[in-house]
């Protein structure tokens, strides 16, 4: 019953053995190696992009940051959602890779920004003069923190208005398996046909051990995010370990076997809790994230039976009125297994 | 027959069990988890320091950077030797770090700064107005990039001229290992008895997959280091995986274990070269790294067996005199075999 | 009739007068001039400080940013009010000058924070893990964008919150001899007996060429201003030339009176604007800055006969319903006449 | 008698005229002043460059670090002289404005880059893999730090170095008016026609107040030099006060005049000093600054009378033996008089 977050969870066994068998003899440092040739073209492949540059990194945070760093001047704004990850859990790390840049902050529920709400923060920044700084960016997260998934649809929406303003888009994807699952969408058709640039393709949260991709699908100036690679500190020198991930990770679509296993579970906790009185389940979780309202009760026999998941305020579970709701969030990852489900459902229903 | 960096060797099997077992169930992400608090206290104990900030990253130049970052203000200059790794081979990721900090490069023998060359660039670089940077830190390489290592004694010295002019002191320690294998140092004498205040803690060239410590022996400030690394993108969400690689590392020796195979197949090889007419060996390689002039004729037989080596100019072994002596360096590692070595000398002498 | 920016009314002759009497013979460049060590001297004791550092700069965000970037580390955030000119105006300055810092922008009328929103914006930024930015200073705007004052009791409940959480405080006084005036405080019960920190006091708007003073209270780490403003190109060579702006500037009290004949025509001119029906002075100017809505055929006869002075929209005031309200910003300086004033109102007047 | 600096000198009479003129009536800030248009139109006419792209800042570091800023990224590294100005005398101002670029510092005489000094520090710095820094720009002095000239040749073999090395180049004219008045040549000449792509056109130093022009000659991307001003802080709001100065100073070859009456006191002041015996003149003086050395008795005179100026090191010219030969530098202005001139020679010859 560890629902904290996906990336609390172990490692795929396939990626495992991945990296058992990716331990043999020499390789050439730094990106080299035979196996990301390898993961090049399956990226490309499987993103029916032919001409994208591809780069690992072993983190979320640098995947994105280096991102906004390649894309937006220091001089100009990267649109956002107030929740997104770039805002609110990276320290910062948007605003040191840019050299100075601003983030925009845009409300919405779900952790999604509407197209009215681009269209009004965009028209408020816009602004000829050198004292405002200038349209940068767009970014978008799929799956949102919230729990929701943008369609393909929606994304196109909001890239289009972007590109109306001169911006290109990112989309950080740090649980980008688990919204294509969701919506069914390809891979081509929630980024680049629907407008997107730059993928933060996310494999630490979905059974990798530290492994994530840039795709820039337009390769022009790829070596200026490599220098920004190196200088970040972001390079691997024995890069065949993060390549073998992504090339285990894209093997027979392990990566959306895998999210299809977070986001069921995600789906039949969601629906569990749901039908429980007194349980309010915040909008509709679209794959393995969610945030619940519970009684104080639930929480105090949840937690008392050893379920770890975090709590979105400083309240004292085991202390006051039995019935305070109280909210959490709840994040099933691949290896959740559906007796920890049902486990925690029951305890919930008390 | 693969000399061209010890960090295109495996990862050691006592590593590799390690991350294994390590993929057990769920642990918590970003450093809280139980493998960390052993770390740490494996470290303490073997530097003798029980008060000291540990923390790990995947990179080297991670590790350097952020040291940088932690110690030096952007209106400072970092002393350090020309060839150090934070002066070329790290893109300007200290700049970055710092805020825009300077080097100020040293020459010397053997990538070894001595005590007057450091001396006269403190006097030198020493200026009460505000035009010019101030005196920020020192970074010494041991092992240095040319293959020298440094006694605690010249740490000593040198680190004794920093503190004189209030300079705190930084040690890149990406083949420590190899430089304590090298000296008969011990940890503690090496760094912190020696001067050093922090250490870049190497582990990736030395067996492991990716994983570097970062080792601050005053902990006054490290809260800001902590956060330097998020902000820097460095922190591991599944950090579990980091700590394992460093647990097994500091398990029972092996780094030490480890190093001293690396060394004594380096100290095989300067030898057997140096013995081979025609060749020569450049200053006397302490451990596991070596520049060696050697005759076209013998490089283009080396390399038509497959031996792999970086050549520090850009010669070509297939055409020219026979007899021209072409620069090339050569790193040994704890993979390295005998057999490896003795067929490269063979193919040497010819 | 210029009611552009009180930044674009001349220099006052006793200022210009003082530039002239300065220009004789030699002077040490970049500070050590005779006359700043007037200039430091008299600002000490207008603002009863005998420890104060005080450096000058030629432009209001060069103050601004200097002073972000020595109070505020790059991984905390800023809490200023939405429209400061921090967070609008300076081109995100202040996030160069910090190296990536953030802003937290606060809500409130007439561009004044109100204790509950510091408050609450404090609460929700105060995280005590390492994903979330630090909280780094206030920074508050007196008088305010929107021509509103605070007093010194406002200002001292805002920095002792700022206190309470361990951030220190700065205030943007682009206008503050306006704002002084408007209350009746003393410099020192404006600042430090209010809590602030650092000022950026301005002189530019208020009658010099371009010269404000940064006030540090506690001089313990000027140094480090110091460097900052070398590096950010802001010091001075031929320092003299803004010395003689601010010597002459505090010299009789002649800052102030020129902020009195500005706030004067500024009262003259809302009280006017606010006895004309169909004329609507948004909140109560406090000094020489207002925010007012006009008929657009008021609007227009105005700027038919010259009148200067910025729309907040793009609204065309040529075309269109005549009695539709267009909202305007109006500016008066030192230098607006009693007859500009009363002409300008008979124009709206119709 | 002082040879301190020439940032040390008053204002040209003209200049104080003209910024007294310009203190009529009200100007709209920001550089949209009238002024400006005639400062843009008189130096594209000046230069022979009716596309360039003109900006005016206060100080020389100012325009030196954003030209940096805006021709070099952050992973390169700018060639220059050990003793440019930019290395060190502006706290790495530099490297703050790119971002963290480097300096590769070149040796030669008289502060002076030789062509084969250039070459083959490109030479060296050429790599095409990450972990180097990408070769940036060229930055050469004119006059240089040390006192020479680049002739118009001179230049243009440097950067046609640089440009086959796919570098732009710069030229700090702090001193651009001696550089031209000792060399003969024309702006145009000493300039674009001669492979400089950007300009710091230095006033301070030769009569003006405060006040540097940045001449763009390809003006294609100079809104993103406009937005780095911002953010630097260096856009002055009462714009009109530099646009008067740089007016004034290039009305009727006003600027030419000054410079040439400060190196013809230079050059009476060299040839003097070479004159007499015991006093060595350090190479040949192109313009107005100097570097000397003089027995120790003959400082002891000249300073006992007044006369002021800078040693190059620490020794006591009042102790220690008479004859010990000391190096100082010597700079003139365009208000050093012929008397002021013989005054400090008879002292020297005692």
């Amino acid at each position: 019953m560890f629902f904290v977050s996906d990336n609390a969870s172990p490692v795929a066994p396939e990626v495992l053995d991945a990296l058992a068998r990716a331990n043999e003899g020499y390789a050439m440092p730094y990106g080299a190696d035979a196996l990301m040739a390898e993961v090049r073209a399956k990226i490309r492949e499987v993103f029916e992009a032919p001409e994208a540059a591809v780069y690992l990194v072993a983190t979320g945070t640098g995947a994105n940051a280096l991102s906004l760093g390649f894309m937006c001047p220091p001089w100009a704004t990267v649109f956002c959602h107030r929740h997104a990850h770039i805002s609110e859990d990276e320290c910062a790390a948007g605003e040191f890779y840019t050299g100075g840049a601003k983030l925009t902050l845009i409300d919405g529920p779900g952790a999604k920004i509407t197209p009215a709400a681009l269209a009004q923060a965009i028209a408020e920044a816009t602004n000829p003069d050198v004292h405002h700084v200038r349209l940068g960016m767009l970014s978008l997260t799929n799956l949102t923190e919230r729990g929701a998934a943008y369609t393909p649809a929606e994304v196109a929406e909001l890239t289009a208005l972007a590109k109306a303003a001169g911006m290109p888009s990112h989309m950080d994807g740090a649980r980008f398996a688990n919204a294509l699952v969701a919506t069914g969408a390809t891979p081509a058709e929630m980024t680049w046909k629907a407008g997107i640039d730059v993928l933060s393709f996310g494999g630490t949260k979905n059974g990798l051990m530290g492994a994530e991709a840039v795709v820039l699908f337009d390769p022009a100036k790829a070596i200026e995010f490599e220098l920004r690679r190196m200088r970040g500190g972001h390079l691997f020198s024995k890069h065949r370990y993060l390549s073998a991930q992504m090339a285990a990770y894209l093997k027979d679509g392990l990566w959306l076997k895998l999210a299809a296993q977070a986001n069921a579970s995600g789906q039949r906790l969601a629906k569990g809790l749901a039908a429980i009185p007194g349980v309010e389940v915040q909008a509709a979780p679209a794959a393995n994230l969610m945030f619940v309202r519970m009684p104080r009760s639930a929480h105090a026999r949840a937690r008392a039976a050893g379920a770890a998941y975090y709590l979105m305020s400083s309240d004292d579970v085991t202390a006051g009125p039995a019935d305070t709701p109280i909210l959490c969030r709840l994040v099933t990852s691949w290896s959740t297994t559906d007796a920890e489900v049902e486990h925690f459902l029951a305890l919930i229903r008390g």
